[in-house]
This record gives structure tokens, C-alpha cells and sequence, in this order.
């Protein structure tokens, strides 16, 4: 981003099916105050935004008000760059198209663009993270569902209508299990947590050996479950990473072919698990890559901070903003 | 392109296994002159620059020498755009790294860029083609094998490495047919001309209908033979294009999923089996495409003329090579 010393600080948001984060950052990539609200508490799109103005404009005045701010970044699920739009959003309480870039610009008096929530975070990695530097990257967020950023000649990939990037929407299993978006057999039903938490059920069907995983209910068992049985030992843990890894290797295989990217970036509490899912991954990866492409693609982690990376990630586009 | 009084024309020359073929283009795309020479004929990369400079530079002085020509792109197999190389062609005669812009550059006098023959294909498709006018879209080449050409903000995908867009070897099937480049279930191992004939031996052992196709011994099968089969109303043979356009359709709804092209461009000798193959495709390719895309791709055939697409396509590069 450029220096700007009349305008030091942007805003950046995200906003989750559960929370709101929001929170003033400066050129370094240091978030210098931030606050949340509930998402999910207001079903009315102008009471939202007045909710999180009730907050964030008395915190842009502490920092010398708006004429301080470059721009405002927000990711947001479904968020259309183009129109600083989001459609159709499942989680969200809103229901439609939403112009919610243009609602913060004309309440906050700040220059305010829009994009999803993985896109964000691949300009903040690009940023202030593990691609800066970088020109031709991936991000790939493991969250609840799997999200992705493309960067493409050091420019974010949109498409035609800016909905481009949905790579946990690739199908990766011919009648594979059965996805959120009505489709099956989606990258997300598999490398997500709940994907992972899905393989854990399906596992301790399946097979009769003993298991830790096998003193949580069923129905209760979360990717951090398998996660923490991993590490002391047990073996069908390790196999449902062993299992999510290859699956998402082989994905990135495919990904490669398509941009050549100088690294993929893992973002999300399942790229935490180390080596029980970085190793498979890695593996699977480089087993099925095309011949031209073999070791020369990064598997790096993000960057970015962990309780900052979403307030930052959105932030990072504050910086890009053109003033309307 | 630019138009440009002092320089009005340009060479494209398309390197392929058998041929190579070279022309002048002017501005509008009219190919004003093409000759070619065997390319196996000449296992020696210099003998073989000779052979084509023999019949190019006397073609070249016919339009005024090379200061009428602005530039020369080539199209070849694993050629890197970033460097100018064709490397560990596997149906070329010339082992190893060749510097082929160069050598031509330096023989002929003329700025040289050379791509792979699909990202040539997808320049021209954007300079004088279907994609006039498109920031976005996606070029399938269907011939021997599936090659590809991304184009993403007005500019084509090269990647980190050069090497970017290599879609026929996405892997559609785990564990599917065996590909020429060492892998399994790539989608050029069922979607090319030759995967058509696979599918074809592979359903008349599997089925014991009747078939016109009973009538051509089964190794000396061609995709055309299955075209003439389909268009005299035979079923087995449309099934096989059933099974190619759904397995192409599926692929394309992933592909839409990366990038969110405008339009996807097919072209090759497989996309003219007009519907046989088309309506499959469509109809795979919109019934697996993620909600947000539906209705929204194109799909469309190639505009350049059978007989000049490739000299047009590569020459479209001879527009934008910079003069070293």
C-alpha cells in the first residue's frame, strides 16, 4: 500500500454469521483499537449499520476522524467487489442484495470497498503476510466451509462479476457428500471442520478398532476433538487427517494447473494442526501435480496474526479504496 | 492491438508435432501469406530455424522487409512465455531447454514472443475471435489432447513460472484412465480426440448393441468415425458423446468456479460435432456450476478460420512483443 501520512489509518471489517469485527489499522499492519457486535442481533440492515457506527465512529474520532481514514475494507460473505455489494448471503440475517458499501461510506463519510471474507484475507496475507512480495498466489481459508482468494499478476481475481474464487465449491467427489449449496461432493464437505467432523462420524462407523474420538457423541464431535486425540497418539485420528490432507492436496494439484501459483497459503484453525495435516497435504499435493509444475509451488500457513487476521485482512483494502 | 502505419504487419508461426505453420497478418487478421515445413524433419534446432527461414525471409521482404513487421509470436508446445523457451517438449525432435524467440529474433531481425499453442489460441480468440471485447474468459483447445488459455483482467495466466493453464490435465476421475503424462483420470484423457476413441472402445466392449461402429477395427477408431456414426442416428455413438460433453461439462463448472469467466471458448476439431457434443457439455456444465454462476458462462465456439486460427492466433502475439 502506498504511505499516506495526511490519511495514516484504514478501517477494516468482517463481518461472520456470528460477529462483526471492525478495528483502525495502520500502514504497518498494527490494529490499533477494535470492537465487535453481534451479527445476528439485527435483522434490520439500517439498525445493523447503526449498530456498528454506535461504535466505530466514536473510535475513527479518536484517531483524528475521518479525514484521517484512507478507505474502509470490509469482507463479508457472498461480497461482491464490484458493486460493494452482498447477495444472497445464507448466513447473514439479510435477505437480498445489500448495497452495504455505499450504506458505511455515506454514514461514516469514508471511501468504502467490499469484498468476501477470503478475499480479504488473501489481500492482508499479500499485505502484510506470508505473500508479501508475491504476484501469484492462492489462499485458501479452512474454516467452518473452505474460502478462497486468487491472486493473479498481483491483482485479485474477480471474474466478470465478481464472484470468482470459490474453490471449496469445486467438486471433488462424483455424488460425493451431499453440500450446503445443494451440490455434492464439494472440496468444503471435506477439508472444513465440519468436513473433518463429518469424516469422524463416518469413521467410527465404518471401522471397529478402539478410539478416544469414541467418548464423544457422535453428533458432538468437532474437528478440535480429532485434533487433540491426534496428538496423543490415536490412530484414527491421524487417518481422518491423513484423509482430509490427501483430499485437499489432491485439489491444490488441480489449482496449480489452473494459475501456477508461487504458493498456496493455508488461513484457518484446521491449517493449525501441524504436521497431522500439513504432511498429508504436502504429500498428496506434490504426488499429483503435473510433471512441470513438481516442487516449485509454496505450501506456506498464514501470516497473519490470529485474533487481528480478520480485521486486517478486510482492513488492507481500505488502502486500495478510490475516493468516489 | 495497436494499429500501426510504419510496422502494419505481423508473423505468427504455430509449431506443432508434424507441421509448422507461418504467415503475415495484417491489423484486421487477414492472413496475407502462410507456407510450412515438417517439423520432425529437422532434428537439429538450428537446421530447423534454416528450413523455416528459407521460405520466411523471403515471404517477409515480399511485404517490405522486416521494418514493416512489428512483431512475431509463436505458438508451441510447452512454450514459456517468460522466457522465450520451449522446454521438454514431449512430441518435438529438440530435447532439453531451446531458446527458440531468440533464435528467431536474432535470424530474422524481428522482436519474437512465443507462448504455448493454447494461450496463442486464446490472444487470437481475444484479438480477432469470439473473445473481442472479454476481460475474462477461459479457451479450451480440443484436439490430440486439451490444452487451455485463462485470461483474467484483459491479460493471459502465465503463472509464477510460465507454465500456467494446463486444464486437460486436471484430474476428473481418481484412479481414471491412464494419461500420456505419467498421471491418471486427467480430463485430456477422456475430452481430446483421442479420449473420444478410448470411450469408444471401452463402450463397444462393454455394450453388445449393434453399432456402425462394429464396422472399423476397434485400434483404427477416430473421433470422426464416432462423429459420421452419430450423425447417421447411431445410439452408441451418441452415448459417446453423451459421456465426453458431461465429463467436459462437469470440468467447466470447476473451471467457473476459479475464475468466473465471461464466456468458456472451445475450440478444435471435436467442438464442430455440433450437438452431439454441445448439448451434453451445456447441459453438464449448468447443472453442476455452483448457484451464483448459473445462466451467467457462456459457452461458444471459436471464430477464427479453420485454416489461419493458428498462424492468427500466434501472430496476435507479434502485437504486443516489446522490441528488446
Amino acid at each position: 500500500m502506498a504511505e499516506n501520512i495526511e490519511k495514516p489509518y484504514v478501517v477494516g471489517m468482517d463481518i461472520g454469521g456470528t460477529n462483526t469485527v471492525f478495528g483502525i489499522v495502520d500502514s504497518r499492519g498494527n490494529v490499533l483499537a477494535s470492537d465487535s457486535i453481534k451479527t445476528q442481533q439485527h435483522e434490520d440492515v439500517n439498525e445493523y449499520v447503526e449498530a456498528v457506527c454506535a461504535k466505530l465512529v466514536p473510535m475513527i474520532e479518536q484517531f483524528g476522524g475521518p479525514s484521517k481514514i484512507k478507505g474502509m475494507g470490509v469482507g463479508a460473505p457472498n461480497g461482491n467487489y464490484y458493486s460493494g455489494t452482498i447477495e444472497f448471503a445464507p448466513n447473514l440475517p439479510w435477505k437480498g442484495v445489500i448495497p452495504l458499501a455505499a450504506m458505511f461510506e455515506e454514514r461514516l463519510g469514508v471511501p468504502t470497498a467490499l469484498t468476501n471474507d477470503a478475499n480479504a484475507a488473501a489481500i492482508g496475507e499479500m499485505t502484510y503476510g506470508a505473500a508479501r512480495g508475491m504476484k501469484d498466489f492462492i489462499m485458501i481459508t479452512l474454516g467452518t466451509g473452505v474460502g478462497s482468494g486468487i491472486v493473479i499478476n498481483g491483482q485479485l481475481v474477480y471474474g466478470h462479476d465478481g464472484f470468482a474464487g470459490e474453490l471449496g465449491h469445486v467438486m471433488v467427489e462424483k455424488d460425493g457428500r451431499i453440500c450446503g449449496c445443494g451440490r455434492k461432493g464439494c472440496l468444503e464437505t471435506y477439508c472444513s471442520a465440519t468436513g473433518v467432523a463429518r469424516t469422524a462420524r463416518e469413521f467410527l462407523v465404518a471401522r471397529s478398532e478402539p478410539s478416544l474420538l469414541r467418548n464423544v457423541p457422535a453428533e458432538e464431535i468437532q474437528s478440535k476433538d480429532v485434533y487433540d486425540a491426534a496428538v496423543k497418539g490415536d490412530k484414527l485420528a491421524q487417518d481422518i487427517f491423513q484423509f482430509t490432507g490427501d483430499m485437499l492436496g489432491r485439489a491444490l494439484a488441480n489449482f496449480i494447473a489452473f494459475s501456477s501459483p508461487e504458493a498456496i497459503i493455508l488461513f484457518g484453525g484446521l491449517a493449525k494442526s501441524g504436521d497431522y495435516i500439513m504432511k498429508p497435504i504436502q504429500k498428496a499435493m506434490e504426488d499429483n501435480v503435473l510433471n512441470i509444475y513438481k516442487g516449485k509451488t509454496k505450501l506456506l500457513l498464514s501470516q497473519l496474526k490470529d485474533a487481528d487476521a480478520a480485521v486486517l485482512g478486510a482492513s488492507a483494502l481500505g488502502w486500495e479504496v478510490k475516493e468516489s
